[in-house]
């Protein structure tokens, strides 16, 4: 009677141990993805410059990101995330090993809400700027540069989606965690 | 040694059932201050309008929060979020009822997430422009229209507040959704 209630608990814990197994690989491999996403965002933007072929005697005409706020959150932000999800990968791989440990996934639902909020305003606040440099706004008389920065415009937004990529892998981490909670 | 064993089993789960309550209770109550919140940064910026006391036979001097589709966004995510926590307040009082429903707070944990990354996103959007209409940038030659425009830019800045507010509470919702599941 004893064995056979073991035997019944091993039956019905062990898919459930499994899944939850699948889970913790599959936040990991995420966070790997993301991690890269993050870099190359960073890395986009923050090495966009771009030298007009002509210069006065005063001026020399330059764009690089530092010259908008936005653009150094962006890369600032993006080079946090990035390093978080690289520190992350410890907690990740103890929630492979110990499909039990329960702290350590709550911990990481609320870094990884508190990064996905930092990563989303980033890429958002970005995202208007990017808009208003390709497509100005004659109401506020702002001129879009980007008619005379053509390189520059096509890195800064292209550097955009890899942390959209990363938006949505946080939302998919979360929901991850989420479920494998709910599991125990 | 039945006995002892559930009442044992009742003085174990009564105090994580009150503190389940507990968090359910402050989740209701959260989410109505949060609906409030963006309900306010909507109508904001919504009605933040003015126009300058002249005009010339062509042009008549006007500022209102459909120049910039940043605003526009934030208006209308402002308000989808709204609804969506006023809707939500169903569910949540559902988990009040019933401290052990699982499925309804997974499902809020997702909705929130995606909630989240919508409000953050507007309100980052209309910060960034926020930011260069009072500061403009010389690099991209963008004119601080804040200067003409006093009384539009002190509505259009205070309506981020409330938006910034709902982004610290849905944090805190995530967070008491992921203790609370994990009670479970």
């Amino acid at each position: 009677m004893k064995i056979s209630a073991i035997e019944s608990g091993e039956v019905s814990s062990s898919p459930r141990k499994g899944m939850k197994r699948g889970l913790s690989i599959m936040d990991f491999i995420l966070r790997v993805f993301a991690a890269v996403c993050t870099l190359a965002s960073a890395l986009s933007m923050g090495t966009a410059k771009e030298t007009m072929p002509f210069a006065t005697r005063f001026f020399r005409f330059r764009a690089v990101f530092h010259d908008l706020p936005m653009f150094v959150f962006f890369v600032t932000t993006n080079s946090i995330v990035c390093g978080y999800l690289v520190l992350s990968l410890v907690l990740s791989f103890f929630n492979i090993v110990r499909t039990i440990a329960m702290k350590s996934r709550i911990l990481l639902v609320f870094l990884d809400t508190v990064m996905f909020g930092l990563v989303t305003s980033a890429a958002s606040a970005a995202a208007a700027i990017v808009y208003v440099a390709h497509y100005g706004n004659p109401n506020a008389n702002w001129f879009p540069f980007c008619q005379q920065y053509n390189y520059f415009c096509g890195r800064i937004s292209g550097s955009l989606i890899g942390s959209f990529i990363a938006v949505v892998v946080f939302i998919m981490l979360i929901l991850m965690s989420g479920i494998s909670i709910s599991r125990n």
